[in-house]
Protein backbone atom coordinates (compact mmCIF):
# COMPACT_ATOMS: atom_id res chain seq x y z
CA UNK A 1 0.00 0.00 0.00
CA UNK A 2 1.38 3.37 -1.20
CA UNK A 3 1.76 6.36 0.76
CA UNK A 4 -0.30 8.60 -1.09
CA UNK A 5 -1.84 7.81 -4.54
CA UNK A 6 -1.56 11.61 -6.58
CA UNK A 7 -3.91 11.71 -9.66
CA UNK A 8 -3.43 13.76 -12.14
CA UNK A 9 -0.43 15.04 -14.15
CA UNK A 10 -0.13 18.84 -14.41
CA UNK A 11 1.09 21.45 -12.07
CA UNK A 12 -0.74 20.50 -9.10
CA UNK A 13 -0.34 16.70 -9.57
CA UNK A 14 3.41 17.00 -9.90
CA UNK A 15 4.01 19.85 -7.11
CA UNK A 16 2.73 17.21 -4.59
CA UNK A 17 4.44 14.13 -6.03
CA UNK A 18 7.97 16.03 -5.96
CA UNK A 19 6.82 17.09 -2.27
CA UNK A 20 5.56 13.92 -1.13
CA UNK A 21 8.94 12.16 -2.59
CA UNK A 22 10.93 14.67 -0.47
CA UNK A 23 8.96 13.96 2.12
CA UNK A 24 10.03 10.55 1.90
CA UNK A 25 6.49 9.18 1.02
CA UNK A 26 6.04 6.76 -0.86
CA UNK A 27 4.29 7.99 -4.14
CA UNK A 28 1.94 6.33 -6.71
CA UNK A 29 1.54 9.11 -9.04
CA UNK A 30 -1.06 9.14 -12.05
CA UNK A 31 -0.65 11.25 -15.15
CA UNK A 32 -0.08 11.31 -18.62
CA UNK A 33 3.89 11.36 -19.77
CA UNK A 34 3.09 14.02 -21.73
CA UNK A 35 2.26 16.37 -18.80
CA UNK A 36 -0.51 18.88 -18.95
CA UNK A 37 -2.34 19.09 -21.90
CA UNK A 38 -3.36 22.31 -20.30
CA UNK A 39 -0.21 23.47 -20.24
CA UNK A 40 1.70 22.33 -23.24
CA UNK A 41 -0.84 24.52 -25.30
CA UNK A 42 -1.20 27.81 -23.74
CA UNK A 43 0.29 29.93 -26.18
CA UNK A 44 2.30 31.99 -23.58
CA UNK A 45 3.01 32.15 -19.92
CA UNK A 46 4.08 35.40 -18.25
CA UNK A 47 2.87 34.82 -14.59
CA UNK A 48 5.04 31.88 -13.75
CA UNK A 49 7.48 33.48 -11.32
CA UNK A 50 11.39 33.02 -12.07
CA UNK A 51 10.92 31.88 -15.30
CA UNK A 52 9.67 34.98 -17.46
CA UNK A 53 7.55 34.67 -20.97
CA UNK A 54 7.94 31.28 -22.10
CA UNK A 55 5.65 29.01 -23.99
CA UNK A 56 3.36 26.82 -22.28
CA UNK A 57 4.83 24.09 -23.94
CA UNK A 58 8.83 25.01 -22.79
CA UNK A 59 6.76 25.28 -19.19
CA UNK A 60 5.65 21.48 -19.41
CA UNK A 61 8.88 20.43 -20.69
CA UNK A 62 10.40 21.90 -17.63
CA UNK A 63 7.66 19.82 -15.68
CA UNK A 64 8.14 16.51 -16.93
CA UNK A 65 12.25 17.27 -16.81
CA UNK A 66 11.63 18.27 -13.22
CA UNK A 67 9.86 14.93 -12.59
CA UNK A 68 12.20 12.95 -14.54
CA UNK A 69 15.35 14.26 -12.59
CA UNK A 70 13.25 13.03 -9.32
CA UNK A 71 12.54 9.74 -11.03
CA UNK A 72 8.99 10.42 -10.82
CA UNK A 73 7.31 8.37 -13.47
CA UNK A 74 3.38 8.95 -14.06
CA UNK A 75 1.17 5.78 -14.16
CA UNK A 76 -0.08 6.22 -16.95
CA UNK A 77 -3.46 4.79 -16.32
CA UNK A 78 -7.29 6.75 -16.56
CA UNK A 79 -8.47 6.39 -12.57
CA UNK A 80 -12.24 6.30 -12.67
CA UNK A 81 -13.04 5.22 -9.41
CA UNK A 82 -12.25 6.04 -5.96
CA UNK A 83 -13.58 3.90 -2.98
CA UNK A 84 -12.47 4.27 1.11
CA UNK A 85 -11.43 1.26 2.75
CA UNK A 86 -10.81 1.00 6.62
CA UNK A 87 -7.11 1.24 5.78
CA UNK A 88 -7.47 4.04 3.59
CA UNK A 89 -8.20 4.17 -0.26
CA UNK A 90 -8.73 1.71 -3.34
CA UNK A 91 -8.42 3.27 -6.66
CA UNK A 92 -9.41 1.48 -9.69
CA UNK A 93 -7.14 2.57 -12.97
CA UNK A 94 -7.44 0.73 -16.51
CA UNK A 95 -8.94 -2.41 -14.81
CA UNK A 96 -5.88 -2.50 -12.00
CA UNK A 97 -6.73 -2.04 -8.27
CA UNK A 98 -4.37 0.08 -6.18
CA UNK A 99 -4.12 1.07 -2.73
CA UNK A 100 -2.92 3.95 -0.76
CA UNK A 101 -3.14 5.21 2.72
CA UNK A 102 -4.14 8.58 1.53
CA UNK A 103 -5.06 10.15 -2.32
CA UNK A 104 -4.83 13.98 -3.87
CA UNK A 105 -7.44 14.81 -6.61
CA UNK A 106 -6.10 16.81 -9.11
CA UNK A 107 -7.53 16.24 -12.18
CA UNK A 108 -8.15 19.61 -13.52
CA UNK A 109 -10.80 21.74 -14.40
CA UNK A 110 -13.84 19.81 -14.89
CA UNK A 111 -14.89 21.21 -18.67
CA UNK A 112 -17.65 18.45 -18.41
CA UNK A 113 -20.17 16.94 -16.40
CA UNK A 114 -20.69 14.04 -18.40
CA UNK A 115 -23.45 13.62 -20.90
CA UNK A 116 -27.24 13.09 -20.10
CA UNK A 117 -27.55 9.49 -19.05
CA UNK A 118 -23.42 8.49 -19.00
CA UNK A 119 -23.30 7.93 -15.62
CA UNK A 120 -26.73 5.99 -15.54
CA UNK A 121 -24.89 3.37 -18.27
CA UNK A 122 -21.54 3.61 -17.18
CA UNK A 123 -20.92 -0.22 -17.46
CA UNK A 124 -23.46 -0.74 -19.79
CA UNK A 125 -22.87 0.27 -22.67
CA UNK A 126 -20.72 3.36 -21.34
CA UNK A 127 -16.69 2.68 -20.87
CA UNK A 128 -14.36 5.18 -20.01
CA UNK A 129 -11.45 2.91 -21.17
CA UNK A 130 -10.54 1.40 -24.45
CA UNK A 131 -8.41 -1.38 -23.87
CA UNK A 132 -10.31 -2.49 -20.78
CA UNK A 133 -13.37 -2.88 -22.78
CA UNK A 134 -12.67 -2.71 -26.23
CA UNK A 135 -12.85 -6.03 -26.98
CA UNK A 136 -16.86 -6.25 -26.09
CA UNK A 137 -17.30 -4.35 -28.85
CA UNK A 138 -15.53 -6.46 -31.86
CA UNK A 139 -17.68 -6.25 -34.99
CA UNK A 140 -19.92 -3.53 -33.55
CA UNK A 141 -21.47 -0.43 -33.73
CA UNK A 142 -19.41 2.42 -31.50
CA UNK A 143 -19.36 5.79 -30.33
CA UNK A 144 -16.32 7.66 -29.02
CA UNK A 145 -16.37 10.74 -27.78
CA UNK A 146 -12.57 12.17 -26.86
CA UNK A 147 -11.57 14.74 -24.75
CA UNK A 148 -7.94 15.47 -25.94
CA UNK A 149 -5.92 14.46 -28.56
CA UNK A 150 -4.07 12.31 -26.25
CA UNK A 151 -6.72 9.30 -26.58
CA UNK A 152 -6.56 9.01 -30.50
CA UNK A 153 -4.59 5.94 -30.08
CA UNK A 154 -6.97 4.48 -28.27
CA UNK A 155 -10.17 5.64 -31.00
CA UNK A 156 -8.02 4.32 -33.44
CA UNK A 157 -7.68 0.92 -31.17
CA UNK A 158 -11.22 1.06 -30.87
CA UNK A 159 -11.55 1.52 -34.88
CA UNK A 160 -9.61 -1.67 -35.44
CA UNK A 161 -12.01 -3.76 -33.38
CA UNK A 162 -15.43 -2.24 -34.51
CA UNK A 163 -17.32 -2.58 -37.60
CA UNK A 164 -18.44 1.17 -37.33
CA UNK A 165 -17.12 3.82 -35.18
CA UNK A 166 -19.12 7.37 -35.27
CA UNK A 167 -16.42 9.69 -33.54
CA UNK A 168 -17.15 12.82 -31.93
CA UNK A 169 -13.88 15.10 -30.90
CA UNK A 170 -14.35 17.73 -28.18
CA UNK A 171 -11.24 19.71 -29.61
CA UNK A 172 -9.97 21.03 -32.99
CA UNK A 173 -8.12 19.52 -35.57
CA UNK A 174 -9.08 15.37 -34.40
CA UNK A 175 -5.94 13.75 -36.41
CA UNK A 176 -7.92 10.62 -36.46
CA UNK A 177 -9.25 8.75 -39.69
CA UNK A 178 -10.41 5.12 -40.69
CA UNK A 179 -12.89 3.63 -43.24
CA UNK A 180 -15.19 2.82 -40.90
CA UNK A 181 -14.98 6.13 -38.96
CA UNK A 182 -17.66 8.80 -39.31
CA UNK A 183 -17.37 12.34 -37.59
CA UNK A 184 -20.67 13.61 -36.99
CA UNK A 185 -21.03 17.39 -37.04
CA UNK A 186 -23.19 17.67 -33.97
CA UNK A 187 -21.63 16.78 -30.42
CA UNK A 188 -23.22 14.00 -28.26
CA UNK A 189 -25.68 15.62 -25.35
CA UNK A 190 -27.24 11.95 -24.45
CA UNK A 191 -26.80 8.63 -24.13
CA UNK A 192 -29.98 6.55 -24.19
CA UNK A 193 -31.26 2.81 -23.71
CA UNK A 194 -33.36 0.48 -22.07
CA UNK A 195 -31.25 -2.04 -19.46
CA UNK A 196 -28.18 -1.15 -22.02
CA UNK A 197 -27.41 1.89 -23.24
CA UNK A 198 -28.49 1.80 -27.29
CA UNK A 199 -28.29 5.66 -28.83
CA UNK A 200 -26.34 8.29 -28.33
CA UNK A 201 -28.61 11.67 -28.94
CA UNK A 202 -26.90 14.59 -30.80
CA UNK A 203 -27.53 18.07 -30.30
CA UNK A 204 -28.56 18.58 -33.65
CA UNK A 205 -31.78 16.17 -32.24
CA UNK A 206 -30.40 12.98 -34.18
CA UNK A 207 -30.44 9.40 -32.30
CA UNK A 208 -27.54 7.58 -33.97
CA UNK A 209 -28.25 3.73 -32.78
CA UNK A 210 -25.00 2.04 -31.10
CA UNK A 211 -23.89 -0.85 -29.19
CA UNK A 212 -21.79 0.71 -26.78
CA UNK A 213 -20.04 4.69 -25.58
CA UNK A 214 -16.47 5.24 -24.75
CA UNK A 215 -15.92 8.46 -23.74
CA UNK A 216 -11.97 9.51 -23.35
CA UNK A 217 -11.63 12.01 -21.63
CA UNK A 218 -8.68 13.59 -19.31
CA UNK A 219 -10.64 13.36 -15.96
CA UNK A 220 -13.77 11.83 -14.26
CA UNK A 221 -16.07 14.35 -12.46
CA UNK A 222 -14.68 14.24 -8.69
CA UNK A 223 -17.98 13.49 -7.70
CA UNK A 224 -18.32 10.31 -9.86
CA UNK A 225 -14.62 9.65 -8.94
CA UNK A 226 -14.98 9.71 -5.35
CA UNK A 227 -18.34 8.99 -3.76
CA UNK A 228 -19.78 11.11 -1.06
CA UNK A 229 -16.82 14.21 -1.84
CA UNK A 230 -18.42 17.34 -1.13
CA UNK A 231 -18.17 19.43 -3.74
CA UNK A 232 -18.47 23.75 -3.79
CA UNK A 233 -20.63 24.19 -7.44
CA UNK A 234 -18.66 22.15 -9.96
CA UNK A 235 -15.63 22.47 -7.76
CA UNK A 236 -14.27 19.91 -4.57
CA UNK A 237 -14.37 21.85 -1.64
CA UNK A 238 -11.46 22.07 0.30
CA UNK A 239 -10.39 23.68 3.06
CA UNK A 240 -7.03 26.12 3.63
CA UNK A 241 -4.64 22.81 3.60
CA UNK A 242 -6.26 21.37 0.80
CA UNK A 243 -8.67 18.86 2.94
CA UNK A 244 -11.45 17.82 1.58
CA UNK A 245 -14.55 16.25 3.87
CA UNK A 246 -13.31 12.92 3.32
CA UNK A 247 -10.47 11.71 5.74
CA UNK A 248 -7.02 11.12 4.30
CA UNK A 249 -8.80 12.71 0.52
CA UNK A 250 -6.95 15.94 -0.50
CA UNK A 251 -7.58 18.20 -3.67
CA UNK A 252 -5.47 20.87 -5.62
CA UNK A 253 -5.34 22.53 -8.76
CA UNK A 254 -8.24 23.54 -11.09
CA UNK A 255 -10.10 20.99 -9.32
CA UNK A 256 -11.06 23.16 -6.14
CA UNK A 257 -11.68 26.38 -8.08
CA UNK A 258 -10.74 29.60 -10.13
CA UNK A 259 -8.20 31.04 -10.83
CA UNK A 260 -7.22 28.59 -13.15
CA UNK A 261 -3.87 29.36 -12.71
CA UNK A 262 -0.56 27.27 -12.74
CA UNK A 263 1.12 28.93 -10.10
CA UNK A 264 -2.04 28.69 -8.14
CA UNK A 265 -2.10 25.00 -9.18
CA UNK A 266 2.07 24.01 -7.78
CA UNK A 267 1.23 25.86 -4.44
CA UNK A 268 -2.05 24.37 -3.67
CA UNK A 269 -0.15 20.83 -4.57
CA UNK A 270 2.77 21.91 -2.33
CA UNK A 271 0.63 22.71 0.78
CA UNK A 272 -1.54 19.49 -0.01
CA UNK A 273 1.95 17.39 0.20
CA UNK A 274 2.84 18.71 3.41
CA UNK A 275 -0.89 18.64 4.40
CA UNK A 276 -0.83 14.52 3.96
CA UNK A 277 2.51 14.34 5.62
CA UNK A 278 0.83 16.02 8.64
CA UNK A 279 -1.81 13.45 8.09
CA UNK A 280 0.27 10.27 7.55
CA UNK A 281 2.50 10.85 10.62
CA UNK A 282 -0.75 11.54 13.14
CA UNK A 283 -2.49 8.24 11.38
CA UNK A 284 0.28 5.96 12.76
CA UNK B 1 -4.07 56.68 -5.89
CA UNK B 2 -2.41 53.20 -6.68
CA UNK B 3 -5.01 50.53 -7.58
CA UNK B 4 -2.96 47.74 -5.02
CA UNK B 5 -0.24 48.05 -2.87
CA UNK B 6 1.95 44.89 -2.54
CA UNK B 7 3.71 45.10 1.07
CA UNK B 8 6.78 42.19 0.30
CA UNK B 9 9.30 41.71 -2.44
CA UNK B 10 9.38 37.87 -1.81
CA UNK B 11 8.07 34.86 -3.59
CA UNK B 12 4.63 35.79 -2.69
CA UNK B 13 4.85 39.45 -3.34
CA UNK B 14 6.56 39.47 -6.71
CA UNK B 15 3.47 36.45 -7.78
CA UNK B 16 0.96 39.02 -6.81
CA UNK B 17 2.80 42.12 -8.64
CA UNK B 18 3.11 40.28 -11.81
CA UNK B 19 -0.34 39.40 -11.94
CA UNK B 20 -1.87 42.92 -10.96
CA UNK B 21 0.32 43.92 -13.48
CA UNK B 22 -0.97 41.28 -16.43
CA UNK B 23 -4.47 42.16 -15.24
CA UNK B 24 -3.55 45.58 -15.98
CA UNK B 25 -3.34 47.42 -12.50
CA UNK B 26 -1.61 50.20 -11.24
CA UNK B 27 0.47 48.14 -8.72
CA UNK B 28 2.59 50.04 -5.62
CA UNK B 29 5.61 47.39 -4.85
CA UNK B 30 7.40 47.41 -1.89
CA UNK B 31 10.41 45.28 -1.65
CA UNK B 32 14.01 45.07 -1.31
CA UNK B 33 15.96 45.51 -4.85
CA UNK B 34 17.95 42.23 -3.55
CA UNK B 35 14.90 40.24 -3.50
CA UNK B 36 14.36 37.72 -1.06
CA UNK B 37 17.00 36.84 1.95
CA UNK B 38 15.08 34.06 2.51
CA UNK B 39 14.90 32.55 -0.85
CA UNK B 40 18.84 33.67 -1.49
CA UNK B 41 19.50 31.93 1.83
CA UNK B 42 18.48 28.64 0.90
CA UNK B 43 20.99 25.73 -0.18
CA UNK B 44 19.27 24.09 -2.26
CA UNK B 45 15.75 23.98 -3.73
CA UNK B 46 13.94 20.92 -5.31
CA UNK B 47 10.71 21.65 -4.78
CA UNK B 48 9.82 24.48 -6.88
CA UNK B 49 8.20 22.69 -10.13
CA UNK B 50 10.10 23.69 -13.43
CA UNK B 51 13.39 24.44 -11.94
CA UNK B 52 14.84 20.98 -11.02
CA UNK B 53 17.04 21.29 -8.45
CA UNK B 54 18.82 25.01 -7.86
CA UNK B 55 20.35 27.29 -5.36
CA UNK B 56 18.59 29.87 -3.58
CA UNK B 57 20.71 32.53 -4.91
CA UNK B 58 19.55 31.11 -8.46
CA UNK B 59 16.00 31.09 -8.07
CA UNK B 60 16.19 34.34 -6.18
CA UNK B 61 18.04 36.32 -8.86
CA UNK B 62 15.69 34.29 -11.56
CA UNK B 63 12.98 36.27 -9.31
CA UNK B 64 14.53 39.30 -9.92
CA UNK B 65 15.13 39.20 -13.50
CA UNK B 66 11.57 37.94 -14.14
CA UNK B 67 10.35 41.45 -12.26
CA UNK B 68 13.23 43.52 -14.13
CA UNK B 69 11.94 42.12 -17.32
CA UNK B 70 8.39 43.28 -16.57
CA UNK B 71 9.23 46.83 -15.66
CA UNK B 72 8.15 46.02 -12.05
CA UNK B 73 10.79 47.59 -9.75
CA UNK B 74 10.31 47.21 -6.11
CA UNK B 75 10.28 50.31 -4.05
CA UNK B 76 12.66 50.00 -1.02
CA UNK B 77 11.10 52.00 1.88
CA UNK B 78 9.84 49.73 5.11
CA UNK B 79 6.24 50.24 5.30
CA UNK B 80 5.77 50.83 8.85
CA UNK B 81 1.76 51.83 9.39
CA UNK B 82 -1.15 51.31 7.55
CA UNK B 83 -4.60 52.75 7.70
CA UNK B 84 -8.19 52.28 6.15
CA UNK B 85 -9.59 55.10 4.69
CA UNK B 86 -12.66 55.74 3.23
CA UNK B 87 -11.26 55.16 -0.45
CA UNK B 88 -9.09 52.39 0.71
CA UNK B 89 -5.52 52.52 2.40
CA UNK B 90 -3.08 55.10 3.40
CA UNK B 91 0.56 53.62 3.79
CA UNK B 92 3.31 55.16 5.80
CA UNK B 93 6.96 54.24 4.78
CA UNK B 94 10.14 55.68 5.46
CA UNK B 95 7.63 59.06 6.09
CA UNK B 96 6.51 58.91 3.13
CA UNK B 97 2.64 58.16 2.67
CA UNK B 98 1.27 56.45 -0.38
CA UNK B 99 -2.20 55.55 -1.00
CA UNK B 100 -4.05 52.21 -2.65
CA UNK B 101 -7.25 51.35 -3.44
CA UNK B 102 -6.24 47.66 -2.24
CA UNK B 103 -3.25 46.05 -0.36
CA UNK B 104 -1.28 42.60 -0.06
CA UNK B 105 0.50 41.86 3.03
CA UNK B 106 3.19 39.90 1.96
CA UNK B 107 5.62 40.97 4.58
CA UNK B 108 6.96 37.06 5.25
CA UNK B 109 7.32 34.75 8.45
CA UNK B 110 6.77 36.33 11.85
CA UNK B 111 9.81 35.40 13.52
CA UNK B 112 10.48 38.26 16.44
CA UNK B 113 7.39 40.03 17.74
CA UNK B 114 9.43 42.68 18.87
CA UNK B 115 10.86 43.14 21.82
CA UNK B 116 9.07 43.66 25.58
CA UNK B 117 8.52 47.47 25.65
CA UNK B 118 9.46 48.34 22.02
CA UNK B 119 5.73 49.03 20.89
CA UNK B 120 5.06 50.70 23.49
CA UNK B 121 8.05 53.15 23.12
CA UNK B 122 8.01 53.43 19.20
CA UNK B 123 8.27 56.95 18.09
CA UNK B 124 9.34 57.80 21.75
CA UNK B 125 13.09 56.61 21.18
CA UNK B 126 12.10 53.75 19.17
CA UNK B 127 12.41 53.87 15.42
CA UNK B 128 12.11 51.37 12.14
CA UNK B 129 13.50 54.12 9.81
CA UNK B 130 17.36 54.70 9.83
CA UNK B 131 17.40 58.02 7.29
CA UNK B 132 14.38 59.45 8.77
CA UNK B 133 15.13 59.63 12.01
CA UNK B 134 18.76 59.12 12.76
CA UNK B 135 19.42 63.04 12.54
CA UNK B 136 17.68 63.25 16.11
CA UNK B 137 20.72 61.40 17.24
CA UNK B 138 23.86 63.39 16.57
CA UNK B 139 26.53 62.96 19.15
CA UNK B 140 24.04 60.72 21.11
CA UNK B 141 24.46 57.02 22.19
CA UNK B 142 21.87 54.12 20.59
CA UNK B 143 21.93 50.83 20.41
CA UNK B 144 20.43 49.37 16.85
CA UNK B 145 19.07 45.58 15.99
CA UNK B 146 20.04 44.63 12.69
CA UNK B 147 17.19 41.83 11.42
CA UNK B 148 18.78 41.02 8.12
CA UNK B 149 21.81 41.72 6.45
CA UNK B 150 19.93 44.22 3.80
CA UNK B 151 19.81 46.61 6.38
CA UNK B 152 23.37 47.20 7.45
CA UNK B 153 24.39 50.29 5.47
CA UNK B 154 21.78 51.50 7.99
CA UNK B 155 23.62 51.24 10.84
CA UNK B 156 26.97 51.99 9.46
CA UNK B 157 24.58 55.40 8.17
CA UNK B 158 24.01 55.86 12.15
CA UNK B 159 27.19 55.24 13.72
CA UNK B 160 28.29 58.12 11.34
CA UNK B 161 25.77 60.06 13.39
CA UNK B 162 26.07 58.91 16.86
CA UNK B 163 28.55 58.94 19.34
CA UNK B 164 27.89 55.14 20.26
CA UNK B 165 26.43 52.57 18.91
CA UNK B 166 25.57 48.90 20.61
CA UNK B 167 24.80 46.69 17.43
CA UNK B 168 22.85 43.40 17.82
CA UNK B 169 22.76 41.73 14.69
CA UNK B 170 20.16 39.21 15.15
CA UNK B 171 21.91 36.87 12.45
CA UNK B 172 25.32 35.65 11.42
CA UNK B 173 28.36 36.93 10.01
CA UNK B 174 27.54 40.90 10.41
CA UNK B 175 30.23 42.86 9.09
CA UNK B 176 29.32 46.34 10.25
CA UNK B 177 32.84 47.52 11.97
CA UNK B 178 33.72 50.92 13.66
CA UNK B 179 35.60 52.79 16.16
CA UNK B 180 32.14 53.67 18.49
CA UNK B 181 30.56 50.47 17.22
CA UNK B 182 30.21 47.72 20.37
CA UNK B 183 28.54 44.50 19.86
CA UNK B 184 28.02 43.34 23.06
CA UNK B 185 27.27 39.07 22.75
CA UNK B 186 24.08 39.12 24.31
CA UNK B 187 20.41 40.06 22.32
CA UNK B 188 18.17 42.16 23.41
CA UNK B 189 15.01 41.26 25.10
CA UNK B 190 13.41 44.36 25.94
CA UNK B 191 13.42 48.37 25.71
CA UNK B 192 12.76 50.31 29.27
CA UNK B 193 12.30 53.42 30.50
CA UNK B 194 10.14 56.44 31.38
CA UNK B 195 8.60 58.63 29.25
CA UNK B 196 10.85 58.21 26.81
CA UNK B 197 12.87 55.00 25.52
CA UNK B 198 16.01 55.10 28.18
CA UNK B 199 17.68 51.53 28.22
CA UNK B 200 17.77 48.29 26.71
CA UNK B 201 17.97 45.14 28.91
CA UNK B 202 19.69 41.59 27.32
CA UNK B 203 18.99 38.68 27.89
CA UNK B 204 22.62 38.16 29.91
CA UNK B 205 20.50 40.54 32.32
CA UNK B 206 22.77 43.49 31.99
CA UNK B 207 21.05 46.97 31.36
CA UNK B 208 22.44 49.17 29.01
CA UNK B 209 21.62 52.97 29.26
CA UNK B 210 20.78 54.79 25.04
CA UNK B 211 19.29 57.46 23.79
CA UNK B 212 17.35 55.41 21.13
CA UNK B 213 17.06 52.01 19.69
CA UNK B 214 16.09 51.52 15.86
CA UNK B 215 14.81 48.38 15.11
CA UNK B 216 15.66 47.47 11.92
CA UNK B 217 14.03 44.42 10.68
CA UNK B 218 12.40 43.14 7.12
CA UNK B 219 8.84 43.53 8.58
CA UNK B 220 6.84 44.88 11.12
CA UNK B 221 4.65 42.27 12.79
CA UNK B 222 1.34 42.73 10.65
CA UNK B 223 -0.89 43.35 13.66
CA UNK B 224 1.16 46.32 14.28
CA UNK B 225 0.91 46.95 10.57
CA UNK B 226 -2.67 47.25 10.58
CA UNK B 227 -4.77 47.99 13.28
CA UNK B 228 -7.79 45.76 13.41
CA UNK B 229 -6.19 43.10 11.52
CA UNK B 230 -7.32 39.90 12.42
CA UNK B 231 -4.84 37.09 13.26
CA UNK B 232 -5.24 33.39 13.57
CA UNK B 233 -2.49 32.63 16.00
CA UNK B 234 0.88 34.43 15.14
CA UNK B 235 -0.47 34.14 11.39
CA UNK B 236 -2.94 36.87 9.09
CA UNK B 237 -5.95 34.67 9.20
CA UNK B 238 -7.33 34.38 5.79
CA UNK B 239 -9.86 32.81 3.24
CA UNK B 240 -9.20 30.88 0.66
CA UNK B 241 -9.27 33.84 -2.11
CA UNK B 242 -6.49 35.20 0.75
CA UNK B 243 -9.02 38.33 1.88
CA UNK B 244 -8.61 39.22 5.47
CA UNK B 245 -11.21 40.56 7.58
CA UNK B 246 -10.91 44.45 6.35
CA UNK B 247 -11.97 44.79 3.12
CA UNK B 248 -9.51 45.25 0.27
CA UNK B 249 -6.81 44.02 2.68
CA UNK B 250 -5.46 40.24 1.38
CA UNK B 251 -2.32 38.77 2.96
CA UNK B 252 -0.22 35.72 1.12
CA UNK B 253 2.54 33.78 1.68
CA UNK B 254 4.59 32.83 4.70
CA UNK B 255 2.63 35.62 6.76
CA UNK B 256 -0.52 33.35 6.43
CA UNK B 257 0.76 30.14 7.51
CA UNK B 258 2.71 27.01 7.23
CA UNK B 259 4.22 25.47 5.03
CA UNK B 260 6.78 28.17 4.90
CA UNK B 261 7.34 27.00 1.19
CA UNK B 262 8.16 29.25 -1.98
CA UNK B 263 5.53 27.50 -4.11
CA UNK B 264 2.88 28.35 -1.46
CA UNK B 265 3.80 31.58 -1.52
CA UNK B 266 3.56 31.80 -5.28
CA UNK B 267 0.61 30.25 -5.54
CA UNK B 268 -0.71 32.32 -3.03
CA UNK B 269 0.15 35.87 -4.38
CA UNK B 270 -1.14 34.34 -7.57
CA UNK B 271 -4.72 33.59 -6.37
CA UNK B 272 -4.72 37.01 -4.48
CA UNK B 273 -3.51 39.42 -7.24
CA UNK B 274 -6.89 38.03 -9.09
CA UNK B 275 -9.08 38.31 -5.86
CA UNK B 276 -7.83 42.00 -6.01
CA UNK B 277 -8.87 42.71 -9.14
CA UNK B 278 -12.14 41.06 -8.77
CA UNK B 279 -12.27 43.38 -6.06
CA UNK B 280 -11.29 46.23 -7.58
CA UNK B 281 -13.89 45.48 -10.52
CA UNK B 282 -16.54 45.67 -8.25
CA UNK B 283 -15.86 48.82 -6.27
CA UNK B 284 -15.88 50.78 -9.47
Amino acid sequence: MFDAAVIGGGPAGLSAAVNLKLLAKSVLWFGSPHGSDKVEKSEKIANYPGLGLLSGAELNRRFREHAAAMALEPVDRMVTLIAQTDEGFQLLADNELYEAKSILLATGAVTAKGFEGEAEYLGRGVSYCATCDGFLYRGKTIAVHLGAARFEHEAAYLAGLAAKVYLFAGYRDCAVRGENIEMPDSPIVKVSGGLKANAVVLRDGREIPVDGLFCLRNAVAPASLVPGLALDGVHIAVDREMKTNLAGCYAAGDCTGRPYQIAKAVGEGNIAAHAMAAYLAERK
